[in-house]
């Protein structure tokens, strides 16, 4: 990249989708229209070597996924994802054709919920690629998707099925994205490059007004239960035999399908817990939708934690979700 | 670091200012209260090798920085600064200490705005620690301080003396952060490691209500005046002699101070235009809350561009700002 401002021009979009938008990108930050509405904001950040590597992810996938996991923290709020900034530190080694391509991978996703970038910064480093994204969004009044309001005897839902992603990823570390992969790989593996957040579920559990306990699954279901179960202060079983699975994950062994539906993270898919009573109607809005609500588990009293039942066996599920600094 | 959730609890402030916020770190994202006011947002980034180093900033002061660089863009657009979420990458090589060390320089900015700490995201990396900081802030309704409101015949006027963090930097390269300074060099050092953003002047012009063209400078004041000439395309003159200087400034060669002046940035002032007739009005109730508004120039028609006003000569002022990937 030769200048830092014509490459800005490039990126910044013609026009924009939102009316509430006063001014984007072009002055010292973005001003937008207030609101009657509650407000949702989160800032992710996808670290080249460590979230994705140049052989895991094309840059248009990159840019795709960055946004995707931010999107996805807005859909368990219940929220609607309407703007977003772009922070990106540029090792020397990035040519501004991939660089472009992260912004398209953006943009793309970006089109589907009507989002404009508004802002960000662009910086040169000595280190690997890092993007930061922040994304706003906006919910109904008094709408609080947390994850401490789980209550004893809640079923606990989970929005699709999860693991694929993490068999994506161990197929990708292989074969790399250049690889050959056979169809049904081919979905494991598409689901780790363009997953796609679950705003549709998270909206039509923010308009049911009901108490819902919300996390999107971006650690794997093991981590993000237990945190739901440690917010809400209960104990939370999952019953082995009704998490839901790809027919692609099926094909590997038991094991392996556990080991990335429990702990394999960024599926993107939404988990939480809601009343026995108020889950049919919220269930069948969401089958309207083409979206599938599984029941797997229940809310209990007790130690804050989560049980697995294998249905001859009950053990406990550790959160051993990724952690940054662990050996 | 041995856990991020552990580290992030230790992180996490046990109360909050903001009576709108509803829930900050914790949950997916975070939630706010819907505001009739203009939001305003933005992200900025700073590098460890780019931004500072190690030897030009303590950890403390680096977390100042960060967040100061983010307040100064609220600054610009005449805003109050309410919120902030930050992401960090960080190297194995920081220690847990130095760590706290730029959140608690963050958090002590972040107590004179009652500004809360809200969300972020916490990643490990192998190269340069990376900082990334969005702040959200308000403006009464309809306020639009945009570069693109300059117009003919308006004055130009700068909130304060510009160039000693550029001299501060000199000293820093030559002798880092452990030198030994005279009085005179630790005002210049003290300016670029802990600049204070100029929040109460853009909320003094913001209440005006006057059409007011603003830019916080943080590139150097050639680059933010040719900003504004070229979103408003009008010409600038600045007149050299009105330039304001601090003390400290003036024991340097004239070479150097107009070096650092013009094209130094980082000094987080905001440089404007506005009408004549409007002016006096805004700078007398700065004055009441000890802020120097000064008059640097004129706004003319004509190509648009940037002129310095030498009295003998008239030179043009090209950005020449710093620009991330030039040679």
């Amino acid at each position: 990249m030769k200048d830092e401002f014509e490459w800005i021009k490039t990126i910044s979009p013609a026009s924009h989708k939102q009316s509430s938008l006063i001014q984007g990108i072009g002055d010292d930050a973005a001003l937008i229209k207030g609101s009657a509405l509650d407000q949702i904001v989160c800032l992710d950040t996808m670290v080249e070597g460590v979230h994705f590597t140049q052989s895991t992810l094309t840059p248009f996938q990159v840019g795709h996924k960055a946004l995707a996991a931010n999107i996805s923290d807005i859909a368990a709020m219940g929220g609607i994802p309407l703007f977003y900034l772009v922070s990106i530190s540029i090792p020397p080694s990035w040519e501004e054709g991939e660089l472009s391509q992260i912004y398209k991978g953006m943009a793309a996703l970006a089109e589907e919920y009507d989002m404009d970038l508004i802002g960000g910064d662009t910086v040169s480093t000595k280190g690997p690629l890092v993007l930061s994204v922040t994304v706003l969004g906006q919910v109904e009044q008094g709408r609080k998707l947390l994850r401490s309001n789980a209550e004893p005897d809640d079923v606990v839902f989970v929005s699709g099925p999860v693991g694929d992603s993490a068999g994506g990823l161990s197929l990708l570390l292989e074969r790399s994205h250049q690889g050959e992969f056979s169809t049904v790989e081919a979905l494991l593996v598409k689901e780790h490059q363009l997953p796609l957040p679950h705003v549709g579920a998270g909206r039509i559990l923010a308009k049911s007004n009901r108490r819902v306990a919300l996390n999107d699954i971006s650690d794997g279901m093991a981590s993000e239960a237990n945190e739901i179960a440690e917010a809400s202060s209960v104990s939370i079983t999952l019953f082995h035999d009704k998490l839901p699975k790809s027919a692609a994950i099926q094909h590997y062994p038991s094991k392996m399908q556990d080991e990335w539906m429990l702990f394999g993270g960024e599926d993107y898919k939404l988990i939480g817990t809601m009343s026995p009573d108020a889950f049919p109607e919220v269930q069948a809005a969401c089958e309207k939708a083409g979206i599938c609500l599984t029941v797997i588990g229940r809310v209990t009293k007790g130690t804050p934690g989560v049980l697995l039942d294998r249905g001859t066996s009950i053990e406990k599920l550790s959160k051993a979700g990724y952690n940054h600094f662990s050996d």
